[in-house]
């Protein structure tokens, strides 16, 4: 195939640049449509007689983090234009990744490719690093101030943005490959098990590592509680680790509580979320044996409480549900009303705490429960998932990066390979900030309409009419229901108008990439130009 | 490299063949020596787009076995030629594989190779395919029946022997292509994922399966307890799994205890038990914090008997014990002298409930404990293990296959991966049925000399004098120390001369590799000629 323009349309009409750093794109063709070939990525064979048979792996620089990782980067033989990852198990309360960027600094190398599971306000620090060319750009999903960077034209390379599951997907494909993953594991051995739930630092668990542990060319654990072999529970399996890096400490776990892992104190919101709970125990989605999962966002906080009084009421039990755990879902899981959480991702420190201690809490991976390039995951078999968005349209189509002055300020997280789910909700207020949040097209697609079931406001519900079995279950519910064109109309009379198409330049900043590897949508610079 | 003979020589100076099933052969090149190149084996990239959404992967033909499973194979699209594997977590009470051929055979495909973990006399039925031509020949490590019929030289294909470790390290290196794998699974969920902890025919865990299900082509889990999503622990995901048979019944627990699994009741072993108990009590093995790994076999589950009482009569407790688990090292998690036992194989059913019930009773894989291919494993980082022997010889040299007539009676297992500890020691009878155990030179070299601290017989014990760390430290014990030369020629003198090399044909009839995937040894059909 010839590259013979510069911009692609998906299958949904949105241009996409045909390359991205270099690489060609494949432009969304519709969900479930895409069928890669090929094999997996495939790391380099290791042998035993390279490595300290006492399973010693640790380097202690008077457990200085900066100059421990920069021993351990030397080591790996850091090099320019490398890959090198991070995670946000610790959300905003990270550590490592400012220092390993410090430390690359201090080795002198350049174009540096960022690839995290995401990054927060936190890592505001990297952007002059992004500015000296010690990072080229970053692959990951992004969030305030590094999101701002990249939508205003400055990063030298494209973003690319991918789910939590687009990106276990890329690395397995062989899409990304990681020269060097760098791991904050609150808990270690010598020999590199490592674990999240235990430890000064506890942050949950690891999972985001998985597939850096297992792709990577070379893995550092960086580590403030070095304890004997074997650590266990071992996340992160020492039989992929490198390098061992013994620090002070790694993370703030406090900080993994923020904005989107409180419950909402909104009347608003609440009664969305209200409606919603309202609407799944109604159409009969509340029943014996069925699961749930609520995403990170004070609404869908909200709604969890709210599903668990009627569950309570009604005498119904989960078979699961689905986390990002938090002090609500292993409220549920000690009163008895699920025997599982099959978490993903740690929202608060009472999510850490039953990690720890309750059999029933498990970790999960991007990799269990996103990764579509597998046999199954666990996104399609949950009957039904709470969203936030930034923005809807009267298609069901949502963004959940930029807002509607085109600004990139949000990762993806796993939202769309939650979209997979039995009944997909997008919570939303009809109005944020005086702008209507309905439109007639998402400034950014990044969930395409035909896998959004319900989209929920303060108002009522809208439900996908292509979902009769929805329509009809709902002919019950006490929750008001709206034709999501009608509430767009009268959104918009109530705000003196519809929302303007933001001012954008030329210049792509952004890529949006589907689950399956092809790009569903392009983010262009904003300014000020 | 061109192959100009038809034999080479190891750097041991065995000769094996150049070629096996027409794959060019490295030879054993020393502990240590052979460094692989290139990257691991990739399987194919596949999609959910192609997979039930609901996770239900289920084939129930009146729970039928070898209906189900022949179905499943169908589906598959099993064809003449491939690799199927399966495993011996019931060890001697499977009743998969001979389904999966008999479903094969009733389909007609021809020139398999099978690929086991282990075989077991209750396969010897599988006989009847080998000579029948369905199966063309077998890797794996063989017991009994099975092992007589390949050295009396009537296998179609040459067998090829590995480790536990070395059996992961040929699928993980691409050296092996599964196929398909049938995993045996006492419960399962419709989605995949499968545990041996529990269910009606519980056998403990499946980590003989872990490699299989990452990489072979299709992976088949036949279950006979069936249980709603999530099955946890999911030992094996169903992210990797293809097909779920439902069937009767997969196995028979009560005959994973074999004659392997009991403890001796001979005087002359148990006195070696207590000589080795002693040995590791003497020269400060047995300290606070240490490990120590008891293979399968009559006298090193004595051993571990004694070495308990030890303990407990020093204060003593170790950091962590590697299973096989049976009920003696159950009964020291228990009673709190050793906070983990990390397992590899259930050898009785008091390990089977104890790893259900016992948080510290963990669950390891050949991945974890013994692929030399990785970055690092288990095995080194353990203080001593005590393991079996079919033979030895005065350069400390062992066998663990055939016997001193040639015949292979006996797989691998974990044994040559476990030579890695940090004092090897081989418990043998130094005469077994009026034979000398001693030799000039064993039959079959299965581990080199170097990774062998002492030889311990009845008589006393034999501390390989390249340990001198270890002569030195034993300076003080009460257990009687021999020269290996010396004992030899008094065993040999008892039993009026020197065991006679045995008479072999030229063909040779199967390979023994060492962990890197070279060939240490060969094996010589015996006839009858």
């Amino acid at each position: 195939m010839t590259v013979t323009t510069d911009t692609l349309l998906t299958v949904a009409g949105r241009e996409v640049p045909a390359t991205i750093n270099g690489r060609e794109v494949i432009p969304f063709q519709g969900v479930g449509k895409y069928k890669p070939g090929g094999i997996k990525a495939a790391p380099a064979i290791r042998s035993c007689a390279d490595f300290p048979a006492d399973g010693n792996k640790v380097i202690d620089l008077d457990r200085e983090m900066v100059a421990g990782i920069k021993e351990a980067l030397y080591r790996a033989g850091l090099m320019d234009g490398m890959t090198i990852s991070t995670h946000h198990h610790f959300r905003n309360g990270d550590l490592v990744a400012n220092a390993v960027f410090e430390a690359a600094a201090a080795l002198g190398v350049k174009g540096l490719r960022w690839y995290p599971s995401a990054c927060f306000p936190c890592q505001e620090g990297l952007i002059k690093y992004l500015e000296d060319g010690t990072i080229h750009h970053i692959e990951g999903s992004m969030n305030g101030p590094i999101g701002a960077f990249c939508s205003s034209g400055k990063m030298k390379g494209m973003a690319v943005l991918r789910s939590h599951g687009g990106r276990y997907q890329a690395v397995q494909d062989g899409e990304v490959h990681i020269d060097i993953a760098v791991l904050a594991a609150p808990t270690a051995d010598p020999f590199g098990n490592a674990t999240g739930d235990r430890g000064p630092s506890a942050c949950g668990l690891l999972g985001f590592g998985l597939a850096d542990s297992e792709y990577a060319d070379h893995v550092i654990v960086v580590t403030d509680n070095l304890v004997p072999f074997p650590c266990y529970p071992w996340q992160i399996q020492g039989q992929n680790v490198d390098q061992v890096v013994h620090v002070d400490k790694v993370g703030i776990p406090e900080r993994i509580v923020s904005g989107t892992t409180r419950v909402t104190k909104s009347p608003d919101r609440l009664l969305i979320a209200e409606h919603i709970a309202k609407f799944v125990r109604d159409v009969g989605i509340m029943k014996p044996g069925f699961s749930f999962q609520a995403g990170a966002g004070g609404i869908t906080l909200a709604f969890a409480m709210f599903l668990k009084d009627f569950m309570k009421e009604a005498g119904v039990k989960a078979s699961f549900v689905r986390g990002g755990s938090n002090q609500y879902l292993v409220e549920m899981l000690e009163e008895g009303l699920t025997p599982y959480i099959l978490d993903g991702q740690t929202f608060d420190l009472e999510g850490v705490r039953s990690m720890r201690e309750n059999a029933g809490h498990i970790n999960t991976s991007p990799f269990t429960s996103y990764n579509y390039h597998g046999k199954g995951n666990f996104a399609s078999m949950v009957d039904v998932v709470v969203l936030g968005a930034t923005e809807v349209d009267v298609n069901f189509n949502a963004n959940v990066v930029t807002h509607s002055d085109g600004r990139l300020l949000h990762g993806i997280g796993g939202w769309q390979n939650c979209l997979f789910s039995k009944c997909t909700i997008l919570a939303v207020p009809s109005v944020r900030d005086r702008i209507p949040v309905i439109l007639d097209e998402v400034t950014t697609m990044v969930g395409p309409g035909e896998l959004v079931d319900v989209i929920a406001t303060e108002r009522g519900l809208c439900i996908n009419p292509s979902r009769k079995d929805l329509v009809d279950a709902a002919c019950g519910t006490e929750v008001p229901l709206l034709d999501i064109r009608e509430l767009k109309e009268h959104v918009d009379q109530l705000c003196g108008g519809t929302v303007a198409v933001p001012k954008v330049g030329d210049k792509f900043v952004a890529a949006i990439k589907w689950v399956d590897g092809t790009v569903i949508d392009a983010i262009k610079e904003t300014g000020p130009f």
